[in-house]
């Protein structure tokens, strides 16, 4: 039996459903040969660690009743477990890379980042340098500044971050399959947000921006302030993390990004009230004319990041109304890559990518195929 | 550095092609910290093998040599290259399996089997047994009896087999992550022939049967006799495949594989000429009646696999239009996977699925990911 030692990173959505599905697959994974043993977890103010960091596991019942707190709403810091103890910030952090020290050089330690912060980032440089392991559904700490970046991924088969781009869809597993047998990938267009797709397929029946953003942010499509996702700034890290993959090498500033509202209705000028109220009225006419213009060509308008030698982009585009991302209906995600193998038609990846459970679906898919570094 | 010995079984277009990768991509794997080590090549007829299997190697020159011998059409034996020797039938199998024996406890060993060929089945499961490992091309050990599938898959990581299906689609890969993450996979529906993809895709347009195959014929889409697409054995060989990785045992036999043509018009009882020049045209109608039934409720007719619950079919299936599979256009392989976070709309993989080059791009892709077993 292999057995992987785990602390999870982030209590969110999506921490949670993957201790959920970690349950769940407790017996598959024995009949796979394969024991995770949850040994710490920790939201953004504590930390709750085994006593017994070379034997002990955080089980079940502990593992349940910090789901149960979580979902109530309470800080891990309330949470009484036999056989475990909780560390309170700013400790943490030190007793992170502490334990990563002390794993790394026995059974090794596996970080599971499922944050939504950059408070990560410097645990995790530390603890993948003394040998340990990261799977990231957090974006953050691999959008960072290049010089961090790369020593995140100094170790390539020591960090997965499938979850990254497309939640649980096989993005980055194909890429670096195309990229490992010598197929250079020389472009890449993706339609990676759920919310742009979603809005970008409606405006094509007819329907005016305002009127299908608002029905987004009702169907709980868009962050609580809409903005967040027509930044398009979601999109460009999700293009950072795939250019980088391809051996790009810039930061997230240098990315070219369309932003479908002006600087004038910025957060910083206007409240997401008055933006949902007044806003968004007043984008309805130029996206009009764009979605007519497209249409007239027989080409339908997408947004979408393009990674193409070595230029980076995100925005509105163009594409054709009978190709794949062209055909494209509703939130799903679709990623087209284009290769020496996939030349004229391009390898196509498309499903949900987003929602908790496909999200943490990934993570779990990326910390089994970590098993064989474990013995 | 990784260092992973390689015996290739097979030097057959997709063989060769591996070899060709292999070459190219020696730079990028060693910044990657992987040397492919060739210590075999076997055709069908006899092995080179190197003299000293700890540390000897067939290198760039001689694997250049093996390649211009096997394209001119020549036999291996007639190789002649310093550092190995030539083992000739019938000592080639002993000899293999002796290897893997000394190997296994060692380094480790990996045998690439990329014949189209049941007589390595032996081989392989003599080497898996003794802690070896395997990369298939070859759809044949794994469409054999249930009982030799069980030891080949009786140490899951040990094996690859992502081209027998799509070729380097990310298919196989994409299936063991949702498995492995505890995501049922319940239901795949699959255009896994690009043979018969395009005849499909082409009788849509209206054009009759015969005309599509001879079309297809010509351009060099099917086999020499095209009843060896038309039976949709091939398809069925794939259906199996995946059946099994989702936990179906059954046998190829049991599977109900729908033939587009009647066995009246069977190899036995018909030669290809006969059957190109009269044959085919008996099927016009019935096909274009099958096409206008389905167009007529918004569907089009597909070839494909459908694997759901405890059934495992392959045949023509009538689906909407707007779906994926629908709007599958020419001879690129789609298969569509419902699982639980894939549920209302599928995890879609597209993209060629034939092709020696991207069928070694996935043999190499295979190998490349058993380097954590290596040490």
């Amino acid at each position: 039996m292999k057995v992987i030692p785990l602390i999870l990173m982030g209590c969110g959505g999506v921490g949670l459903q993957l201790i959920d599905h970690i349950i769940t697959c407790r017996e598959l994974h024995a009949i796979k040969g394969v024991m995770l043993r949850f040994i710490g977890v920790c939201d953004s103010r504590s930390l709750v660690l085994v006593n017994d960091l070379s034997k002990g596991e955080l089980r079940e019942d502990a593992l349940e009743e910090i789901r149960r707190v979580k979902s109530s709403g309470s800080y891990l810091s309330t949470l009484n477990y036999d056989g475990c103890h909780v560390i309170e910030y700013p400790a943490v952090d030190k007793k992170l890379i502490e334990v990563g020290g002390l794993l790394a050089s026995s059974t090794g330690l596996v970080y599971i980042d499922c944050s939504a912060s950059a408070d990560t980032i410097i645990i995790l440089k530390s603890v993948i340098e003394i040998g340990c392991f990261a799977v990231l559904a957090n974006k953050k700490p691999l959008t960072s500044d290049i010089d961090i970046y790369d020593k995140l991924v100094s170790c390539p088969r020591h960090i997965r971050y499938e979850s990254t781009v497309g939640a649980g869809l096989p993005v980055i597993t194909s890429l670096n399959r195309l990229l490992t047998s010598g197929d250079p990938v020389h472009r890449i267009i993706g339609s990676v947000s759920g919310t742009l797709g979603y809005v970008m397929s409606e405006l094509e029946d007819g329907k005016p921006f305002s009127e299908v953003v608002r029905a987004a942010k009702q169907l709980g499509f868009t962050e609580p302030d809409p903005r967040d996702d027509l930044s398009g700034m979601d999109v460009a890290r999700k293009a950072l993390i795939l250019f980088r993959l391809l051996g790009g090498r810039t930061n997230i500033g240098n990315i070219k990004v369309e932003s479908l509202y002006s600087d004038l209705m910025g957060p910083e000028k206007m409240s997401t009230q008055d933006f949902l109220d007044n806003g968004l009225e007043m984008l309805d006419d130029e996206l009009k004319k764009k979605v007519n213009v497209a249409s007239s060509t027989g080409n339908v308008l997408r947004y979408v990041c393009v990674i193409e030698g070595s230029s980076c982009q995100v925005g509105l585009l163009e594409v054709p109304q009978n190709s794949p991302l062209g055909r494209l209906k509703g939130s799903d995600n679709l990623i087209e890559i284009y290769s020496r193998c996939y030349r004229e038609l391009p390898l196509v990846i498309q499903g949900a990518g987003a929602g908790n459970d496909t999200t943490a679906a990934g993570v779990l898919a990326d910390i089994v195929d970590l098993q064989d570094l474990f013995h």
